[in-house]
C-alpha cells in the first residue's frame, strides 16, 4: 500500500518538475532561443486574422495567428494581470484553408506555416521595449527550425509600439487574457 | 523532511484528482449537463470564422468559434486518433471586435458571446449520430448558464452529418488535431 502511494507520488512529482522546466526559455551556447516544447498545449488567448482577401491580395500577415501564453505565465497573469519576467507568447501561423463550408462562407484553418515566440526578459533584453524580444522559427513545411535568433527591434516594434501602454501586447484582441485579468 | 515530502505529495495527488474530475461530464439529477470548469485551459484545436460580412449580413454563425478538447480526451486522441467515450469539445463563441489594426484589415476577437459543448457518450446517447449530443450554454453577456439540456439531434446534425466519416467532427479545419493524429 505504501509502496504504491510513494511510487504514485514520485511519478506526480517528476511530472510536475518536467512541466516546470518546459516553461522556461532555453538558449544555446551561441545565444539562440531554443524552440519551446508543447506550445499547442499552452493556454490559447486569441486568433487574429488579416487575410489577403481584405488587403489587396498582399496582407503583411495573411495567416491566422494562433496565440498562446505559457502555463506558468498564465498563472501569474491570472493573479496579477501582468506579464512576468520570462513570459513566453507563442504565435503559430496557420494558412487559411477552406473558405466555404456548410456553416457559411468564411475562413477555416488550413496548414501550419510557422512559429514565432515573444520572450520578456529584463535580464537578457534590458534595452528592448518592455524587455520583449521576438524570434521566428518560421519554416514551411514543418518541422520548424529548432533555434532562432532575436529579430531586430524595429521589425517587432514597428507594430507593437502601438500597444506600449499595455506592455506592448495587443491584449484588447485576446479575450481570454482580458477575461482573466484581475479587476 | 518526511512530513514535507508527504504533504507535498498529498497536495499533488489532490491536484491530480481535481483535474481528473473536472474532465468528466457532470449531470444534474434532472439530466442537464453542468457547465464544465476551465475550458479556456483545455487544448485549443482551431477557430473557424464565418462573418456576417461574407454572408449577406446574416451569417448562421457570425462569431469566431474557439474550439477546445478536454485534456483527458486530448491524450487519448494523441495515442489513438479517435475520440474516447466521454470526449468533450467546447466551442466558445466570440464576437468579431475590431476589423482594422496596424497589421491590416481583418477580424479580431471581441467579446465572448456563448459556450456550446459536444459530448460523446454511448452510455447516455446511444441513438445520437456518433453518440454525440450538443448543449448550448449560450447567454449574453457572461456569465453563461450553469446547466444546459441537449439540443435536438437535427439542430446539430444538419451540419455535422457532413463529417460523418470523421466521427462527425470537422477535423479538417482543426490543424492541432490533424497534426497530433498518429499516422
Amino acid at each position: 500500500m505504501w509502496k504504491i502511494g510513494l511510487a504514485g507520488a514520485a511519478a506526480l512529482l517528476s511530472a510536475a518538475i518536467a512541466v516546470a522546466s518546459a516553461e522556461e526559455a532555453d538558449f544555446t551556447m551561441e545565444g539562440e532561443l531554443m524552440r519551446p516544447d508543447g506550445w499547442r498545449e499552452w493556454i490559447f488567448v486569441g486568433a487574429p486574422l488579416t487575410p489577403n482577401a481584405l488587403n489587396d491580395g498582399e496582407a503583411a500577415f495573411p495567416e491566422f495567428h494562433n496565440v498562446y501564453i505559457d502555463p506558468e505565465s498564465w498563472g501569474h497573469w491570472k493573479q496579477t494581470g501582468t506579464f512576468r519576467e520570462g513570459t513566453m507568447l507563442a504565435k503559430e501561423l496557420v494558412l487559411v484553408g477552406a473558405t466555404e463550408e456548410v456553416s457559411g462562407k468564411g475562413y477555416f484553418q488550413g496548414e501550419f506555416r510557422g512559429l514565432e515566440v515573444a520572450l520578456k526578459s529584463r535580464e537578457r533584453f534590458p534595452d528592448e521595449p518592455g524587455n520583449w524580444a521576438c524570434f521566428s522559427f518560421r519554416q514551411k513545411p514543418e518541422p520548424y527550425t529548432m533555434v532562432a535568433t532575436a529579430s531586430p527591434t524595429e521589425s517587432c516594434n514597428a507594430c507593437h509600439e502601438a500597444a506600449a501602454a499595455d506592455d506592448f501586447v495587443f491584449t484588447q484582441h485576446y479575450p481570454v487574457l482580458r477575461a482573466a485579468k484581475p479587476r
